[in-house]
């Protein structure tokens, strides 16, 4: 008897979301507005919208005698700002997965919103495995 | 008149607290430890004091159907870490200022905590500017 030879599935590896991890020093920014927290935490919430992301919760702790963190959670990750007012200095990372997201985009726009006379970015490459589904997930509302 | 030269106070800029930002990948985790909320709050703020650091704050939010992510507020910067149970992945970042802490001890820390097969850590310096004073800040507790 001649067997037919089974044809086996592709199977076809998801890509993944990508995940972009953004690290970007923020320098000769105006230092009023590096301690306004009200400001901050604006501003991360528009780099995030401008970046596709879905804004979801936040934190921040204002520091004495000056400077601000802020936290903000995504759908998509996270946007977080260490801010040096007297040195004109924030330290922001922008993490970002999923192909819609444009973490590079959420980063220009802080450069502007800080009104940053230099900058540096750099934009890592997270490595989640190949078996994370390409489908989104969804904030579950009704979780703390 | 002969001028007597000014003795000019030579300014020596402080070295600044040293920024790490660690970035680490945890493959191979216990799925169920990535999708409890609670273990994974008291994990972060456990690794937040083996590092040395001063935990402030948190966030975090659950997705359907699965996932978690989960941000602290550290007095020296933060610790946030993104779960896909469904693939015992874990997607961290742990960034501290300040010569007293130990941002990679936390990241072992995490490891083990997640009972993680494999594990990827990359630790990259944060560029402060020099005018950074070397003087740690004092978290403001009335601020919100």
């Amino acid at each position: 008897m001649v067997q037919t030879p089974v044809k086996m599935l592709e199977r076809v590896e998801p890509p993944g979301p990508v995940g972009t991890h953004c690290i970007l020093e923020l320098y000769g920014c105006r230092s009023e507005l590096l301690n306004n927290a009200d400001y901050i935490l604006r501003s991360l919430r528009n780099a995030a919208q401008r970046a596709g992301a879905t804004f979801l919760k936040e934190t921040f702790h204002c520091f004495e005698p000056q400077g601000v963190t802020a936290l903000i959670l995504l759908a998509e990750s996270h946007i977080s700002i260490h801010t040096w007012p007297e040195s004109g200095y924030a330290a922001v990372d922008v993490f970002t997965c999923g192909d819609h997201t444009m973490p590079e985009t959420a980063c220009h726009f802080l450069t502007q919103a800080f009104e940053s006379s230099q900058y540096s970015l750099h934009s890592l490459r997270r490595q989640p495995p190949q078996t994370i589904t390409a489908t989104a997930r969804t904030p579950l509302v009704l979780a703390a």
